[in-house]
């Protein structure tokens, strides 16, 4: 099986190429080749034998959606996005990269088919900003999308194509709608959602860490290690039980602030927690009071997509795969 | 005021000009310019003494829809589209028209607003076939949309991009969700919908017309009436109160085929009903089985758009704007 990967340097693509070396299979097929793409080259995967094509390239340019699809990948993973800062920030960026780029994909694997008859599996990255305010206690699965920013617009848009082009029978979509990511390894970066996870990693590495918002805020999150679950299952389930609706909303875990840093006491004490330095900042306060806190995410879950069963297992998680397993004494 | 109409050759686009000529004013501001687009050059509006420009163009061509902008109109009103049967049948085309032609429209509003402050109100015409089964017993204002055909599809994507243009401040839109029209003027058409309006107007006119469907099929109407009401309605209201939703279900009349033919008969006897002649389709009753049957569009209702009354009220429009007013005896 020949597996494409775009947006492979990010970091949940390296995660799940990762993955997919250690599992050497999916539902059974075995793994013998990749492609990875992104707009800086992504690096060789470890430990695996098979062939590996390694590609810079914006898929929104001009002939790299065709060049791709040519090779015929049996999956693909399409997680290349512009972040919603980006493309709110820039909003013809965001709207080739996000939309023309997702187009493009699309529109390459129809005129494939029409050469030979071809239907690859593809598993699209969509998001929670797909929803927006005013939201119900609990967002179901048949609650309409109402972004409001320009991303979650793009994604929504991804998520009715990946539907239509499934139903015309041109390839086999699913779309997965992640919730937010913590703990996510690295820096702390400038995205106005990174205090969730510059609370847990950099306490656990004995490095201070802001908290602009107050301990109630709720939000839906999920680990990296979940994340990737969620693509495997999602490129391993029967579609046919997906129906005409093809994007679903991922099981997250719905947590407060307060909650993450009681997980955070519980696994390494009161000092890791005197680490955070509340200092609220009105503006992410403003922002946050915006975004959903709770799904009832009951189809993903009887379609056999897990969610994370706690923090404890977020900060486990992290700790294992990040930190060697045990964090500085 | 300069108005736009694209899609102005169409019957409700025809309607809608005569209606605007009749008024002379929207928002009590004098109508003095129309520009009237379509694939085939619409007629000149009887009646009216300001300025007109007839254009027959794809919006979908290139500059075809800049050339359109750089006249900076007032108000907008996109009523083009490929219909349902021909974009499901023409892939690309549908694509092209009714997904590529707005977005150039949406664009060449965007790059005219960057030369010099322009913020144009845009009316832009939705359907309800961005609904898609399984549906509840009545469709609410945040059931999510879920497209059976590529139609449905593009209707759904305009409304995202129409909101998230608003939202950016590039321009004031709304979308409106036109339920069925019946009945529809003219000639009996090959659309799958067209029994809904044959089954009255044939009949009013002392001509034999077939229903392909069972009399307890029920679904949701509005006159050509109602729906120039509804576009009139768009063009003045205070966009504030949408917020960021700007697309609505219109508020239809949710009927059953019997009561359809029960409103005739009142009207005009059962001589007239006679002249329906039952012939089931397995094809439409089995495509007409996934429509939506009933909405509760209650944001519409709340925010002034007038549904219907009854069936008696849509026949007698239809007879005072088509017939003259009176049947042949």
């Amino acid at each position: 099986m020949h597996i494409l990967v775009i947006g492979a340097a990010g970091m949940v693509g390296r995660k799940l190429v990762e993955a997919l070396v250690t599992r050497g299979e999916v539902n059974g097929e075995p793994v013998e080749a990749f492609t990875l793409v992104d707009v800086v080259a992504p690096t060789e995967p470890a430990g695996f034998n098979g062939k590996v094509r390694l590609v810079a390239a914006d898929l929104s340019d001009q002939g790299v959606a065709t060049g791709l699809i040519a090779e015929r990948p049996d999956l693909i993973f399409h997680l290349a996005a512009i972040v919603s800062g980006e493309a709110e920030a820039d909003f013809e960026k965001g709207y080739r990269i996000n939309l023309d780029g997702t187009r493009e994909l699309l529109e390459a694997i129809r005129l494939e088919g029409k050469k030979a008859p071809y239907k690859p599996k593809l598993v699209f990255t969509s998001s929670i900003a797909v929803f927006g305010q005013p939201f119900p206690d609990m967002i179901g699965d048949t609650y309409h999308n109402t972004p409001l920013t320009s991303y979650g617009t793009q994604k929504a848009i991804g998520e009715l194509l990946l539907a239509d082009y499934s139903r015309r029978g041109f390839l086999d979509g699913v779309g997965i709608r992640l919730p937010t990511i913590v703990v996510r390894p690295g820096k702390p970066n400038k995205a106005a959602s990174g205090f969730f996870s510059n609370i847990l990693r950099e306490p656990l590495s004995g490095i201070e860490a802001v908290l602009p918002v107050s301990e109630d805020v709720r939000h839906w999150f999920a680990s990296p290690r979940a994340a990737v679950g969620f693509l495997l299952h999602a490129a391993q389930m029967d579609t046919a039980s997906l129906g005409a609706r093809r994007s679903l909303t991922m099981p997250g875990l719905s947590a407060t602030v307060g909650e993450e840093i009681e997980a955070l006491r519980r696994f390494a004490g009161d000092n890791a927690v005197k680490l955070i330095r509340r200092q609220p900042d009105e503006a992410i306060v403003k922002m946050v009071a915006g975004w959903p806190q709770n799904f009832d995410a009951s189809r993903a879950t009887s379609l056999g997509f897990k969610a994370d069963k706690s923090f404890d297992d977020i900060i486990r998680a992290h700790v294992e795969d990040e930190l060697g397993g045990s964090i500085p004494g």
